[in-house]
């Protein structure tokens, strides 16, 4: 029998040799009582050609193939003429003649073109994901996918971790987002919750001695989605014992140089930038700062807290501050109107208005201009390094607003302007985060975190007086702005979690209702003990320059977390509710 | 800084040398005004010395340590006195005289201790999951689980499959197993179901183009459990495209192959015995024969068809069967007593008796041989291979009755007879399986592997005639008597698709609305495709040498599906169930 190959994979090497290919009809045309197929494989495309002189029979079968027909042909690999030559195909030089032709399966005209970009809407391409999957790009995006699975695996392999399944059908607790459930048919009324993450049970492991544990795991939040959020997740998730935070970051540094290096052929610099939470709020307005490009922010708030321009003073007076872009030599780039637009962008993040200067001629020009000193002036200029030309915006209001509008603000110009080097791969490290964060609406502390996160040194003293400033042994992993993921040194003192569920507002009972097991778990010797989760779908999407995290997942949910295709969630059958001793309450009872 | 080092990794190359060591206290002896403790890390155990001539300061720290306690000491390693050498510990020629030590944690004491094996309940084991753990032979068990997932990953990776991820909240079905539900908040009233395997799934992925696809995947089943069943288990997926049933077996044999080797070091060989299925009914009993013994059933029904035993004729008469056992050279072994319980043991499979014969002075003796001829007699030695001293065994019954109670008492027979080679990893394929089984409860027939398996050649035309004889291009790895997984190649055309359900049972209605999307994915080029799904806790219970399901899955459920660590599943709160717009028919409606 003759050897199967791979259409993409053929080289002038196989010039004359006899092959078998296998695969779909990508196009057909018919030229000159030829027949031309480009076929396609996971590998590539081949062009087969059909030619009477050396098989009519091929010839005539091939008559009633279409696209998307699967296909198996044997025939001889041949160079093709100089004009026909094609240099968009990766295996143009060649062609194969036909001399045998089945067909293996028909297909339907498909409801849109496989081709490599399409302008089909997203719900057509989710419905037929089997159709949208064959084209390039998806097919390189999940290959790349499978590289970086095993990239990543290779490199925690060689250091010894160990790869470990953590259960699916576990406890819920009230902390942290929305759980999905799992009603249990054996013990009614009560159900089992779909991990959000596999934290309690990585530190569990650590806990029965296995020193380092990784998982490729897949978690579920309940929650509303947006484009970046999907109710099923993959994360890296990994935990050693005895390690500090510091070699925990070289060691994901390591991992992360190694992974680049073999996945996208790059040499990323290590170690990676670390900047501290209030750092990286305070010059990006962010805590997951895009490096790409500069326009940082800078506060004013020290040279216009006397200002006579009552905005500014007075947000400096509330407590809150004032913070301004330098939009450099964008000045006559931008008329009122195009400021106007900007002005409702940071409106939305809750920002009163955007107050702007432009600087020509040596002076700050603009409608806020007169209000200000000249010595405020001067301040605004050395601190904000303007020249001639330079566009300023600011945001004068509570600390959050600032940061939160600016800091997209600056992302949306960052864009706008073509600033963003889109080649580069900046990682950063965002360290010493808040260990709580004070829910206003709830008027109570959670866990900025999660409540088995180790608050730094001397933290818990500040506990009755400062919650608020309480750090936390905690540090994120940024790429391109975007959060890669978190990790953190974790509590391994049962005193220590008691202090903390006390912080967070947890009764004694509460604490023992819900993660009483931890509490018994740490006094039987819990070793010291920290990791580190990656969100995986979101790394492959900046690996793969895609900006949609539905295309990095093989069959994705909508926003409204259906799956168009199979049509799930779905209405069960009466018997499987009674099993279950559930009632539907926005049904009538039967 | 001292350099770390692992306990159990220590050679006598290390003498002299000053190490770091962190781990738990296994055990801790004083002599002679000395300190023995027993160091254990995830690598193995160290005896250190705590002696007042090297350090008092921590000699007297280490008074204060107790088992489990997680402590870090520094030391020098050196050889033991000839006197003390330890042969029980691998580390047992060394010790390390500790210079100082750190107390990272404390323990209370443990429940129970931690030796290699202990014979506590498994429901304190359970509860106390991290403390079982710790056990050498527990741990044992979880990094062969890890080798062996990644000695099976770097064969497929090798072979170009691409290892791919398949959704958790899928489309419920009414066919197989029950499904564990999960309801949609977004969607009152529908529901997502934990896939049972990612069947549908991975055929999609074939007609996605992806041509290898694998996946160490859980699934889910909410079955009534038994001692080899978890309601979250762990399956090895395999699926590809244009392989044949021959290919698709071959790879796995190398595969197979390959892991033997590197995991146990064993060289099986390959190809693995073949049987059909009908046949291995026929000789072991059983769709899954232990062949590390022989023992096999002997089918005399031609032999006694016109038997003056009337249970003997009746039996065939009426369509069943008569096989028996020969059980070699233990006539004298069994008193009619022992027998008793035999035949007590066959009637929990429905048998109505057990016949019983004693080869002895060249002669059948027992209480039925008076009904036989000598005909008879003599056509059950020859069948038999009967020699003095053995005793013989017999079911007269319907087929299945027959196979069930014998294939039962044979694997009984061969444990309590140590018939069992237990260093034998003996593979085999079973094959031909039917492809309907008939439900006599439910008076119709069901996909004996599932309703997308390929009938064999030429099977469809029986389906008016003779459903049950259909026969599907199905095969079974079985291992050592236990079925390891199953594969099939799949329908990959719409129209026989078609028939398969109504061959089911289905109306069109109730295939479309089920399984609409695959009938129509069938229809744009879906390739000829097969797979494997292969279970892998069961596996690694087999490589392990164990014999119970929990012990091969790192924090399992009991019978009852509890998690008895957790404590889930559990009560949830009135808002979560209000959410999703469920009631429970349990408790009165508040």
């Amino acid at each position: 029998m003759t050897e199967r190959f791979y259409c993409g994979k053929l080289t002038e090497e196989n010039i004359g040799e006899e092959v078998l290919l296998k695969g779909w009809v990508q196009k057909r045309r018919d030229l000159g009582g030829l027949i031309f197929i480009d076929l396609r494989d996971v590998s590539g495309l081949v062009q087969i050609v059909f030619n009477p002189s050396i098989s009519p029979d091929a010839l005539a079968k091939a008559d009633s193939v279409r696209s998307e027909f699967v296909i198996e042909v044997t025939g001889k690999v041949v160079a093709r003429e100089e004009s026909t030559i094609n240099d968009n195909m990766e295996t143009g030089t060649l062609e194969v003649e036909t001399k045998e032709l089945s067909i293996l399966n028909k297909s339907k005209t498909p409801p849109f073109t496989l081709e490599e970009e399409s302008d089909i809407t997203e719900e057509i391409r989710l419905k037929y994901r089997y159709l949208d999957l064959r084209r390039k790009p998806m097919q390189e995006t999940f290959i790349l996918r499978h590289q970086t699975t095993q990239a990543i695996r290779n490199f925690l392999n060689r250091e010894d971790f160990l790869e470990m399944e953590t259960p699916m059908l576990t406890k819920s607790t009230p902390e942290g987002a929305r759980d999905y459930l799992v009603p249990s048919r054996v013990h009614p009324g009560e159900f089992y919750a779909l991990p959000q993450s596999p934290q309690l049970f990585k530190q569990l492991i650590m806990m029965s001695g296995f020193e380092k544990y990784y998982q490729i795991a897949r978690c579920f939040r309940d929650e509303d989605l947006r484009a970046d959020r999907q109710p099923e997740f993959t994360q890296i998730d990994i935990e050693t014992s005895f390690m500090s935070k510091e070699d925990i970051m070289e060691m994901i540094e390591r991992m992360m140089k190694q992974v680049m290096k073999e996945v996208k052929g790059l040499d990323i610099p290590t170690p990676f930038p670390r900047m501290k939470y209030d750092e990286a709020m305070e010059r990006y307005g962010s805590d997951k700062p895009d490096t790409r490009f500069c326009m940082e922010l800078t506060n004013i708030s020290e040279i216009v807290q006397n200002s006579g321009f009552k905005v500014f003073r007075g947000a400096v007076e509330s407590g809150g501050k004032v913070s301004g872009l330098n939009v450099k030599g964008k000045a006559s780039a931008y008329s009122r109107k195009n400021i106007d637009q900007l002005t409702d962008f940071v409106k939305i993040y809750g920002a009163k208005g955007l107050a702007w200067l432009k600087a020509e001629e040596d002076s700050l020009t603009g409608p806020i201009s007169k209000f200000l000193s000249e010595e405020e002036a001067h301040g605004i200029k050395e601190a904000m390094n303007v020249e001639n030309g330079d566009l300023l915006l600011f945001v004068a209001d509570k600390t959050s607003v600032v940061y939160d509008s600016l800091g997209a603000l600056r992302l949306k110009l960052g864009k706008e302007l073509n600033l963003i080097d889109e080649t580069k791969f900046n990682f950063l490290w965002v360290t010493d985060w808040p260990l709580l964060e004070y829910d206003e609406d709830l008027g109570r502390y959670f866990a900025a975190h999660h409540p088995f996160t180790m608050p730094s040194p001397g933290a818990l003293e500040k506990f009755h007086d400062a919650p608020g400033e309480m750090k936390a042994e905690a540090y994120d992993l940024v790429l391109n702005g975007y959060e890669l993921g978190g990790g953190s040194l974790r509590i391994h003192e049962p005193s220590m979690q008691e202090k903390m569920f006390e912080a967070l507002g947890f009764t004694k009972e509460e604490a023992n209702e819900q993660f009483g097991f931890l509490m018994e778990a740490l006094q039987y010797g819990a070793p010291p003990h920290g990791g580190i989760a990656l969100g995986f779908d979101r790394f492959i999407m900046l690996l793969a320059g895609r900006d949609n995290l539905r295309d990095t997942i093989l069959f994705p949910k909508t926003a409204s977390a259906s799956d168009l295709l199979t049509d799930a969630p779905s209405e069960v059958d009466e018997s499987q509710l009674k099993e279950l001793k559930l009632k539907l309450s926005n049904r009538e009872v039967k």
